[in-house]
């Protein structure tokens, strides 16, 4: 299976935090910082904790840029 | 100012294409590509062309985890 | 690999627009109309076409509730 | 009123879990489970909770494909 | 039918561009110009054109801060 | 610096909400309420609080209308 999403960033989870509804996941990719917010349910059922490696998936249409 | 925003990714502009109402930009971030669609019209105002040093913006609610 | 989007519908692709940016890829899933605007470049990228067999992901912080 | 967003699936809720912030809310569709993450705010002031009647509404450029 | 979209801002068309995929539709709220890039089908469903009444309605997790 | 959002508009918090994970900040815009929900992260670091002078960036994709 192939994602639409153009952006694919891959790293390791540095920290969780567990909120009640959310969750604040921050990845470490090639010594950038990506933070993404995701529901806590999305966070247990992938049992995501520090030092996973995972990939941040970013959809094109949700990319500002800042010139 | 700074930008609630919490994913700020510095890099240079690869390639602008241009539709009637939308437009792709592609920047080189470290060696990544990082695809974004805005408007035509923002691309225009902000005059983005290949060689620009950008910043790719991304609100973390829009971070999808893969693991 | 799994994704921390919480929606996915699997469906059949019914048609694709290839516009000069974007891509208008309609969806249908067990007899609803599910509507993707993705990149232009994704759609190609993926050969996306009528026919095809594809599931439609989208991330919790995007569904909004009308009662 | 119509509302300019292509997707929009009538269900029914199973479940709303308040956090400070936000909530989560899970509908059924037909069978399918569609969760939504909205501000805590909105549910209350909508007053959803399990049993009620509802249409997840999702904007097509939020919409990402996997084949 | 309430939606739980916090954000809803009435205004007047000012101008439709229709693009293959996508629409800009720009909205006069009071004095300020508000953009929306929805799919051209959406434009075209609402019929949407100059001098119409509208809302530009927006997900509270869509809203950035800038200070 | 320049930011692509279409959409910024002014004004001066009212009130800021911390969840474990995210915040809720009221803005209000010469009489109109608008509901933010950005990460508790990005409110901390910003340190928003009533009273601020801030911008509310919304891109032009994230903007549905109501017809």
């Amino acid at each position: 299976m192939t994602l639409s999403a153009r952006n694919k960033l891959a790293g390791t989870v540095k920290s969780v935090v567990l909120g009640t509804v959310m969750a604040e996941v921050v990845i470490d990719i090639g010594g950038h910082e990506i933070v993404s917010a995701i529901t806590r349910r999305a966070a247990e059922d992938l049992a995501i904790e520090a030092g996973d490696e995972v990939t941040a998936v970013i959809k094109a249409t949700e990319v500002l840029i800042d010139k």
